[in-house]
């Protein structure tokens, strides 16, 4: 094994050439063996295993910075870089992340996870370079997918004005996550048929010596500034931003990207390496279905199907079937989404109803925005995003739909935990950065019933800006016998009994029953009270809790600061309320990878560690909060 | 005065076109004559008058949307709309708007504030009209500066794909707010100096026609997709996105306008037209100076002198000098802004150290992930940045800088209530959503010589993401006599007393003083602790606070929601403290524009409402809080 000699950068330079495809091969198999145990990220991996390579071979690691959008594509990296052991616990709590992480290698420059940021962080490296007068390299690895997201472009913009190098490496598989979309798109796809750089520059340019061009041609070309230019060079969208293009190459093949990062590497400014890759490269399954193969489940490698078939409905059908029932008779129900028409649930949505399905690209600022234009122009957008993404668009909900007050519906998917992608990906902040903004409504469901009643509820009875956010994975079906109507700022009772009240939003409903139960055992009982809505307040319930029992217990899985528990805080501070009160919460602190049970332990915020609070604050009363 | 015959959208109509000209005459006094005496946005709106009266010309409103980026540009859009009478009353308490308010007039088609946005919700219309079968007209109209920012780009990318009219105006007057800068910017210099686009257009087609290519030369073209476009078209880079580019044209040339918007309504797809257009057109001291004319206070007309010339400090002037001070020893300092060196107090540092000034355009996302990168490269940067533009950093923030808790320093200009510029440029949610990020520190100064202290502070001893806010204006040089040093989570007693603990945030300390000043007149005795912190909060001070007073009443020019107010009720709360909590903050609500101080009335944040308070709570004992 070639690989098994890779045990710190640097060390891939001591493979011969002529076994540069054997590594790649053995790397290939190597992550192919290991995901399909462990679950990950594959199809991106796949992609990139040459592209690593002769990045380790052209660039010196750890000096030269090498920046990995979103992130997922680093396995390479990690295997170059020494960490070869950490597959055995990769996205396992304690284990090795599925990211880049400065902490875990001094050989990964920029921890990363959302997308998009590579340009703006290699560019903070560069410019401070000139600073400091160092002399390291940076060269900031970017797939065409989040190269719709606009900080990529912020970046682009703005790395025009450099004068030292700085390599961006467009890695070009056509596709994001899910297929591509827009005008960048279409660009790239011409660029992609289009000779390699070489051949064309030379082409062109003996063509030119050789021909006599009409003067009124040439006059036209001069008026037109820089035309020459775009006849020798495909890439002229970057070009007209200021920056070098250089490409397109196969990114298969380890010594033509050898050949084009040097000749990146001696441009003065910044330059745009243009590579193209197949994703899943190498593993059939993969290469067939890359959009599965984004992030697995373990699977059987010599089928590529899933060890362990998903048998149980998630949130993410519950909310792809009441979709698709409300397009039916509402015809101006319309669904948005950035990029994940597949994780949303929205792919049915989109076969159904095509004209009434936005798939934005990676690109949640706009996408909010543009909802509020949908909804000022008659329909009842909903758009469906990632808890953790939809932070990208804060201030467009601010600005552009909160303030106008306009009926949009944000489906607000792995919010909460989210488990081994980590913290990036954690749903954590919903609760307060959506709740502080005025005019927004914000609901969770506690199981998938209720999701559909809420859905229905936001689209069919709701004027105004309204969130949902549920959790990532199997959807409850517990608790089915309440399903009382949703009504505007009404929580649910489930259980009316005395002494202690557990008010819990979304997931921790369930949470709570257990904790119920639990405190039943050692003779105690407990009201338990579904918020339903975190905003507004249902202060009558509130009132009520807090003059029949002596304990309320909130419970959610969000930080504390800005949540359901603060809301709690305020009115029973307002009113005077003299119950004791517990806040469940996730700490102050991002949340690591590991299974969404594990993390829930760590954090605290599972029924044991709940009840344990519970007993040392209202039983025990040695309780002191921190 | 034909003005006066326009009383509502259509009447420009009637104007014959002889007597336009005479009419932008008209419409150019009057907006000098009445912003001479109100203030307000000045040089953006001059440059647009032709274009306005353009696209009134072209298109029927309200039925055609019209939608104004960042809308500091709209005021000859009012005019014409029958909004006359609201200059008297502009940009004051319950008078007309400076920006587009759908509220205002139905032909406000979209309200505005922030940048970039209006690609977004022109194609959110046009998407909508495709659904709904409608048929009016969009036009989005952008600043070349507002390109910059990446949502516009997010949303060109999008809009590539609609197969329906969609006219973007693309209005370049070289610059944004202040100097325009990055790779388009240079881009559009090119196109701005290349001819029209119909000489181009006719000339190019008709030499080639003329002239017998070499077969080499053909060949390349072709195999360089749509290279004949290149020469054909100046605007390869929005061609290149699959839009099509008409221009540049002559902005203030009404004729050759309505001619190029004509034409724009006809294409079957998204059009970016290019208008050229002199910001301050007409009125000599704004073209000479634009960007102190962009929003201007009253001024003299016939010098363009301000009517009150400023004679106090304001805190972008202390901010302006500690930077400069503070980069003579450190230097590794670096200051980073998102277009505004000049609101921010940036340029001087500019001026002195251009290698370590980083003005990367409107682009607040890219700004706070490049921070990131020159904080790993080693520089220590300074985002200076208005409060309300952070909004759209939100998740740089979380993800880039605090996530690996990089010592990136945040200084929040803006912070609070700001006043005529109304409801997108209040600085109310800073507290909220920073102090919910966890490794952030926010801090707030009570008046100048703290702004001081707490930069020199955040520069030189921590090590972790840390944030200052401050308000718009005029500097507060009172309570001079207190200036202990910053440590880290400590707060400052003004006053120690007892009964009240008045404990309040930045801006907010002048206002307990005044409270305790009130208080003491009729008899009662109360602390004031001067906050410094909202994160992290000083809970020795509190516990104290919460043991020595009846009664505390925390302080913040902020929602509350996640504020100074919620932290201090959770640790109150934790604790099991007994004394009574009035947390005085901002209402859940977006605040209109006005003078500072009506609006802090409005707000009940003011001295006299917050002593109501306290007297009903604590001396009366009636409050019931809402």
């Amino acid at each position: 094994m070639i690989l098994e000699t890779i045990n710190k950068p640097g060390d891939i330079r001591q493979v011969d050439k002529e076994n540069w495809d054997e590594l790649a091969q053995e790397i290939r198999d190597f992550l192919i063996e290991k995901i399909s145990m462990t679950g990950g990220h594959l199809a991106s991996n796949l992609g990139v295993v040459e592209l690593t390579m002769a990045l380790h071979l052209v660039f010196d690691l750890p000096e030269d910075k090498i920046i990995w959008d979103v992130g997922h594509q680093a396995y390479t990296h990690k295997l170059l870089t020494g960490r070869r052991e950490g597959f055995d616990s990769l996205r396992k709590f304690g284990g090795m992340s599925g990211f880049p992480k400065r902490g875990e290698s001094p050989a990964d420059a920029f921890n990363t996870g959302h997308s998009s940021t590579s340009i703006s962080a290699g560019l903070g490296y560069v410019k401070a370079r000139e600073v400091t007068g160092e002399s390291y390299n940076v060269v900031s690895v970017i797939g065409d997918g989040s190269m719709t997201g606009g900080m990529a472009y912020e970046a682009l913009n703005n790395a025009a004005q450099v004068r030292s190098n700085f390599v961006i490496i467009l890695n070009d598989n056509e596709m994001s996550i899910s297929e591509n979309v827009g005008g960048l798109h279409l660009y790239l796809s011409a660029l992609r048929t289009s000779h390699g750089y070489s051949e064309i520059k030379n082409g062109v340019e003996k063509s030119l010596s050789r021909t006599n061009l009409g003067s009124r041609v040439a006059e036209g070309i001069r008026n037109t500034k820089n035309s020459l230019k775009q006849i020798l060079i495909p890439g002229m969208f970057f070009e007209n931003l200021g920056i070098t293009y250089l490409g397109p190459v196969d990114g298969h093949q380890i010594g033509q990207l050898i050949r084009v990062l040097q000749e990146a590497k001696r441009v003065n400014g910044p330059v745009v390496v243009h590579v193209k890759t197949v994703k899943g490269k190498g593993y059939e399954p993969a290469e067939r279905h890359p959009a599965r193969f984004h992030g697995t489940e373990p699977f059987e490698i010599e089928t590529g199907l899933p060890k362990n078939p998903k048998h149980v409905a998630n949130y993410q059908d519950v909310f792809s079937t009441v979709m698709c029932k409300m397009a039916r008779t509402q015809p101006n129900l319309a669904a948005v989404t950035a990029a994940m028409p597949g994780g949303t649930g929205l792919k049915r949505f989109a076969g159904m109803y095509p004209e009434r399905f936005f798939d934005v690209g990676i690109a949640e600022q706009h996408a909010v925005t543009f909802s509020a234009g949908l909804a000022l122009g008659g329909l009842i957008p909903v758009f469906a995003v990632y808890s953790s993404f939809l932070q990208r668009a804060y201030d467009q909900v601010v600005h552009d739909v909160c303030l106008q007050n306009l009926h949009v519906v944000f489906a607000i998917d792995r919010a909460g935990l989210v488990g081994s992608d980590g913290e990036t990906h954690q749903g954590i902040f919903d609760l307060s950065y959506l709740s502080e903004i005025p005019n927004m409504t914000v609901m969770a469901p506690k199981n998938k019933w209720e999701l559909a009643d809420m859905l229905r509820f936001a689209v069919g009875k709701m004027d105004s800006p309204v969130a949902i956010r549920y959790p990532r994975g199997t959807a409850w079906d517990g608790a089915r016998e309440w399903r009382a109507p949703i009504q505007i700022g009404k929580s649910e009772v489930l259980y009316d009994e005395n002494g202690i009240a557990l008010i819990a939003v979304g997931s921790m409903v369930k949470t709570a029953m257990e904790v119920r139960e639990m405190l039943h055992e050692i003779g105690y009982s407990a009201s338990v009270i579904n918020a339903r809505f975190v905003k507004p307040l249902d202060e009558a319930m509130l009132l009520r809790a807090s003059k029949d029992h002596r304990l309320i217990v909130t419970m959610e899985e969000n930080v504390r600061t800005g949540g359901f528990g603060d809301h709690c805080l305020e009115y029973l501070n307002d009113i005077g309320a003299d119950c004791r009160v517990i806040n469940v919460a996730l700490p102050d602190d991002y949340v690591e990878h590991g299974s969404v049970d594990v993390l829930r332990n760590e954090c605290c915020i599972d029924a044991q560690s709940v009840l344990k609070r519970i007993i040392a604050a209202y039983i025990t009363g040695t309780e002191q909060d921190t």
